[in-house]
């Protein structure tokens, strides 16, 4: 995007982190909501794959700003759910219908199912999809679901891999938001972003979590995209 | 494969017959399989994309023989299911577990359900699939998934997109029928052959199809590929 943007981003994992502080790097205001900041930020422990604890994260990036997700929300003229999929629409209704009515969702979750055991199935595919839900629950919020596809630093820096010669996929009901959301990801350095449609679309994406996570395993290494070779 | 082969093609659809044709092309013995031969090659109209009724195939390729399901599963020493996802396992019940034992079967089939029109739905995903259905109902048959990620067309001419720059996905339970298959698909022309590990990633790759149909709507054509870009 050219203008300087509030973003408010839902989620304080790696991947809600990554996201922040490139939009941050680009000069956009972000806050970032979690449920409660205060045990948020007490936490004294890496999480379970080795990231340093919130509070020294948030020490890192002062010029962020750290609410409830309510708070987040309504700060954002624009909001990314970057929360775990499975607790996803709790999350946006914590946030609140109000709070994000009128303005752009960037979902980049994914309904991963890790309670029994590994690798994760979906909790939902096929005939639905989490980004479907999500619209469903928040018919006035424009739901554009994109990134879920490759890892959090890959969203970010998608150069890192090809000089950037590979494809992020995008779906959603909006045109104008997803101008708006393909312009940001060129920001970022995604150079084919492909409109998939609508967010029934989003099946698609979401679908292409378990072959994600074989290709994590044969190439030993999550740093990996698809390319739409055409 | 270096050595010609005997191989049994079953199914005489599109994708029966291109992969019939390009193994004959390079020199091997094969016989397709149908239910009925005498139906099949009966049949005087085009099929629904326009293809060409069996017979005219078959006269056009005087050195591929025909046969019915379990004929062609004899005949061959390497068998490839080329049927319709929806009714392979029927199919390869008709060809007869005696027929199959102690083979290699290439599975190329999705199961597609077209019953509550387009796009089609997956019968079967997420935490089993068509590959993993046809190993248990045949323990005797090596099942090796591979080539449902793209068309008819580039199974057999990889080449025709980027000279062959992208990713062909392959699994199945056993190591040595994965690198025949895997030497087949480079006689192909493919050059990136990754093994995602046993016959559970076919969910994973027939998991690809909700989003391989709608890249096909976005790009305006169903000849592209996915690239593991690593």
């Amino acid at each position: 995007m050219q203008n300087a943007t509030k973003l408010g981003v839902l989620g304080t994992s790696v991947v809600g982190r990554t996201l922040a502080a490139k939009l941050a790097e680009l000069r956009h205001s972000v806050m970032v909501g979690t449920r409660d900041p205060a045990v948020t930020l007490a936490r004294p422990n890496a999480d379970s794959f080795g990231n340093p604890p919130f509070k020294v994260w948030r020490e890192q990036h002062p010029g962020i700003e750290v609410g409830t997700f309510s708070q987040a929300a309504a700060y954002g003229e624009m909001v990314v759910n970057a929360t775990s999929g499975m607790s996803s629409l709790d999350a946006l209704s914590s946030a609140g219908h109000d709070k994000l009515a009128g303005k752009i969702l960037i979902d980049v979750a994914n309904p991963l199912d890790f309670s029994r055991g590994m690798p994760p199935n979906l909790s939902v595919c096929n005939t639905d999809s989490l980004g479907e839900q999500i619209q469903r629950a928040f018919p006035k919020t424009s739901v554009v679901k994109t990134l879920n596809t490759v890892n959090a630093s890959l969203m970010v820096a998608p150069k890192q891999l090809a000089d950037g010669a590979h494809t992020m996929f995008m779906c959603g009901n909006d045109a104008a938001s997803k101008a708006k959301v393909a312009a940001l990801l060129e920001s970022f350095g995604w150079q084919d972003v492909v409109d998939l449609g609508d967010i029934t679309s989003a099946r698609g994406t979401e679908m292409m979590l378990p072959v994600w996570l074989r290709a994590w395993g044969a190439l030993q290494t999550p740093n990996f995209s698809f390319k739409l070779v055409r």
